[in-house]
């Protein structure tokens, strides 16, 4: 253990990211967040107790999950999900103060953003010059530079703010729902209470890759009446058609329809891997099938302790 | 409780039926067995206290399912099952001493046995007269009178061997393999142990009947890999189409595949009756699936227990 | 085939009982119907052309499936169900003419009937003296006679009005929902048309007895839609534990999603027993879910026939 | 349709890359390949009409899926895929004709392939520069100029003997069994006959999120005895947790068992994205569970027509 416990966190950075905005959302803690440049070294600054959780995206609604996230909670030293954050994927036009719409001939931005605002470029700036650049971030900062050539910068909202600059257009994405989830990682440890609308993460490694076998690991699910959220195949790196599968489950591993399905999966599994219970961003309460509350689990066990005499 | 615990079976007789055979085959208690002339009496004696447990046919291998017994241990005041007889149903052809074969002109037995044996009347007695009675103990005892019109019963061997009858052909039955099966039932109270080979029967009510809930209950089954070696419908008395499942499934109460199975079936159906864990008559060994072992399931727990921290 | 087709039906007898009763609901044929002593005397006189279509139960909401039906069904001959009629279980006591209640202190009933008014009578006649013989419909008989001992006979209506006898009191059973299910059986031949709430009879013999085979079979249906209004397990008379299912399921053969379910059936199992699509009793037209329909079948087919190209 | 059909492939380049040394393993057209600088504009020039076919990356066995090809399948104007093939994800360090392993102080190559010889260059070049650059294909060209300041490239072979250079060193990554799956994408239309080892990709979309959905599809394929070889969740682009299923089934369209999981998926999914049935790379074949041939099939087929007289 440390002789003192880190008090920030760290992140996906660079500064003024998507990223570094949902952070913002998070109760502060008392030092200024740290960003780290990949996910993987994000999340090493855990393991290696330079930061008390980092927080790093995990899927996003249009592109699927964030495959250097999954592999490396799946195959990296055990940590464990405490916390997740969606935020909505809004893009701003911003621009330095005292620049107005019709003013704006240039604009940088990333090639993402670009690609996801192309609609609203075309409707509103049909002549701009559109130039793309290494992240969003930067584009702020450089349009923040007064000797700039170029006019605004399509980023996040916090990249403007730190820039002070001003917004000329908000919510300019052509897809108004798109999301993205953020999960704060610390290191494995005791697992937070349960909260009544909490959520688990596991990866699910199957003994052989018999057909039915995904049918098998959903069963141990439903049998229990257990929803889940999120499905997702990933590789085992070991040959081709050998997938293990990274699942959002709905509920806590103290509840007890959730545990007896995990051990369930323990059981048939090669491999569980526990990535942690932790509340769901939108609140949003399982609904549990008739049978499987806790005290339904209870009942059961006392009738049965019963039966053995 | 009783003052003085019987030291006596019961058994669905008279003498010298199936069922008697059977109960011979059962460690003898002090005092003679006692028959009762219906199964509901049988098994009343046993909620009584007037017997220590009585032995009833549950099961035959051409007839099915023995009605008057599944719905007396279904509907009855709680009882349990602590042992199973599974019997041949041989028929015997027995005369009194100094009678051959050929000097049989006059047969005495009941339905079912002339009905299981017209195969072999046909080719070994075709002119004789076979006369249908009340049951196959009593044509032995009838013919077992030297003063009798009848020249032979065909009966049980029990029933010959108590009138001191002589066998002039033995396994005369048309189907050589019929067998019936008994279950010795006691007053319901703590669970034999297990012994590695044996049988649980339980009563399922399903909390409504609509599709697909069939599924359901096997599903709790299948999915903790426990076999199922019976099944059978019987009415609820309620309404045509709403049923019950009377089953058997391979192993013990104390095994936990079969303990998570039962505590899931509590949980999902409306009333689960269970009638009792007790060894097997054919002494096989379940086949258990992998990971379904009891050594797993406390491995799956322990698993549980340390990620809950 | 025939020279003449037979213009009468046979029915399970004698004259003056439920199966009589039930029969009176059918359409009547041109001649007068034809009692037989047993279910397998029955369905014999329609394989031998002796009758144009017989009568019989095949369930009773309280006794469960009548085993001699099922199986004659099963190992005989191919037959056909082409109907089926529901019949509320109603006994009453019937007496001479002039006889009142408060005058009987003698009651002639089969035992079944004794059994299930037993409450009615201890209720009502708490005096009298009841005994059993051998059917309802002689019961009737004997008490019709002036010269009888007995005051009164407990029986269905039909062997009442057919000894002109006087009602005394109805509706005396006391479950007064029991209903026996009968089911009207023809030789082999076409199959009648869908009426839109239909039922299908089948008999399924597995392929082996693993575990799950019950399983596979139920989602046979499940995974097409259909759902099952009954399922009944019968032995196979080969070994205990070796069963075969007789199932009626919701629908008729020339519906999609039941002709893609027996179709995957005969694949499956070993043997399938097809015993008839025929009118419901009760009217009740199936609930067809999502994507079940005939029209989404035919839509398939076609979607793919496009695919193929 | 074109005038002139196209006599060349299209592929994900540029010249040199894994894509074009997977193309060279096909038969060859009468003209050279185009390479498209992205899988976007390789598959839209399938669609224009401006070649025959595109090859692709679709799946890496440690990447996973290529979400470019398989959202632009699923989303695109109707594609139809045509082939695969499966390479070995081979890096070989190249260099200039004389240099020698021991003169290499300075290699260029792309990111991930240096990710992937990570070892190989601790092991060998210990002391060597790594610069990465936009491709391996670029690397290769570089060093093959006598006045570049590098002295060799890790790329694929392809990329060397095309820039004539000399391999140093062979096998290089790290995880030797790395391979990359590649389709063969043409217009929509008639399907190419079945091989005996074929598989079907198609994408499926829920009608609705609701638990268990999944489970409901995958016992479409299941009761038909229909393999997966691969299953992989891609969000639909409209709310976080919707998502649609990208498959590889076992089979032909033209086989009965997957013609009719198919239909039976079109019953009850919004929409099935049917995207080929080609020859399998491995070139395996199925295991045919017992009655899912496509004699069972017929057989299933010609005996329902008959009970239907």
């Amino acid at each position: 253990m440390l002789a003192v416990q880190p008090s920030h966190y760290g992140y996906f950075g660079p500064v003024g990211t998507f990223t570094h905005q949902a952070l913002l959302t998070l109760p502060p803690l008392r030092d200024e967040p740290t960003p780290y440049p990949t996910v993987g070294l994000a999340l090493q600054a855990v393991r290696d107790g330079d930061v008390a959780a980092a927080l790093v995206p995990i899927e996003n609604s249009v592109e699927g999950g964030v495959t250097a996230t999954l592999d490396n909670l799946t195959y990296g030293e055990p940590l464990r999900i405490v916390g997740e954050v969606v935020l909505p994927v809004q893009f701003t036009l911003f621009a330095r103060n005292g620049t107005l719409l019709h003013d704006v001939h240039r604009v940088l931005t990333h090639p993402h953003a670009a690609a996801q605002c192309r609609d609203w470029l075309a409707a509103n700036l049909p002549d701009a010059i559109i130039t793309e650049g290494g992240s969003t971030a930067a584009a702020a900062a450089e349009v923040a530079d007064p000797r700039s050539r170029f006019d605004a910068a399509i980023c996040a909202d916090i990249a403007g703010e730190l820039n002070k600059l001003t917004p000329l257009a908000t919510r300019i994405a052509d897809n108004p729902d798109a999301v993205t989830r953020f999960v704060l990682v610390s290191r494995a440890g005791a697992v937070g209470p349960s909260t009544g609308a909490d959520k688990t993460t596991m990866v699910l490694f199957m003994r052989d890759n018999h057909p039915g076998a995904l049918l098998e690991i959903l069963e141990q699910f439903a049998s229990r009446g257990v929803n889940l959220c999120r499905i997702e195949s990933r590789p085992t790196k070991r040959s081709l058609g050998d997938y293990c599968f990274s699942v959002d489950a709905e509920g806590h591993i103290d509840d007890a329809r959730l545990a007896e399905a995990m051990m369930g999966l323990h059981r048939v599994c090669k491999d569980v891997i526990f990535l942690g219970s932790y509340p769901r961003a939108d609140l949003t309460e399982p609904i549990i099938p008739h049978g499987t509350s806790n005290d339904d689990y209870a009942a059961a066990a006392t009738w049965l302790q019963r039966l053995r005499g």
